[in-house]
């Protein structure tokens, strides 16, 4: 079994938002996916341990901005590899309060969703949140950044919080 | 509201196989996405009136075939845009029987995954069906098939019985 057949399965790169309360906060996610279009709803799937995790098990929203392919590595780093716990990740950030009162991106962002939780799906490590979306715009017309794109131009990581972790893989980043 | 936003989400293409004793079938999905990494687990979403669905629900198994960026139109139109239930699609395709008894078809295919079903949510109109992976193969290091290029530069289109399907758009096909 040569589990590298996982990372030829295609993504996008998103930030999703959530807030509990006043409080506010994003992380990097690849697992979203549209899973039904009459309603639409949404699916991502969130380490339990993310305080995103916390605040979509709290607030029942989320939102995802998707990333352009032009979107810098360390803007990408600044909602990744860290917690919002230890740090305010919004600081400096580009954002608008959305309909769900989650936070939406405005910075390297084609277009972005929000949804709210219809059903969690407890899958062990994580939970797979379904969402009916509730709010959606383009902004740009940008290519969107794919995680093929991140993984292999970009040298971008994957963290072992992540779904698509593979144990042993390289770290890199440029 | 501006539903477009979804077609933003990043996919691959996928041959999703599967077997009822011994009729085998195949069907083309963009919504398979991996949920956790500990034990590696993929999840796919199938709408309800396809064959496939019947098959895995049956069978508790799938296979994902993923496509690479140079398969043809027809190739993929062989197994989209018309049933397992009128026609036999894998007649001249080359396939093999994988593990789980699911067709791995080896044309325009970069990798595959087999899965066994240890979960099934119901999400209205599909079910998305969350397996452990028991077969995983690299085949080719050719570029996956997005779903972006599937549609912006194949033309290609989406069935009504996709999980990505956004009434009202418009027909194409190269």
């Amino acid at each position: 079994m040569n589990l590298n057949a996982l990372h030829k399965i295609g993504y996008g790169i998103y930030v999703i938002g959530s807030h509990m309360g006043k409080k506010l906060n994003g992380q990097i996610a690849n697992t979203v996916f549209q899973i039904t279009s009459e309603p639409p709803t949404i699916a991502v799937s969130i380490n339990k341990n993310n305080l995103t995790h916390e605040y979509i098990k709290t607030s029942r929203v989320f939102s995802a901005s998707i990333l352009c392919q032009a979107a810098p590595l360390p803007y990408i780093g600044g909602f990744g590899f860290r917690s919002g716990r230890d740090t305010d990740k919004l600081k400096g950030m580009n954002y608008k309060i959305g309909q769900t009162g989650s936070p939406v991106f405005l910075d390297n962002v084609t277009a972005y969703l929000e949804a709210e939780v219809i059903q969690d799906v407890d899958v062990g490590t994580h939970t797979v949140f379904i969402g009916k979306v509730v709010a959606a715009e383009v902004l740009t017309e940008d290519p969107c950044m794919t995680y093929e794109y991140y993984r292999q131009v970009k040298r971008g990581t994957t963290p072992k919080t992540a779904p698509s972790y593979i144990p042993g893989e390289k770290a890199g980043g440029k």
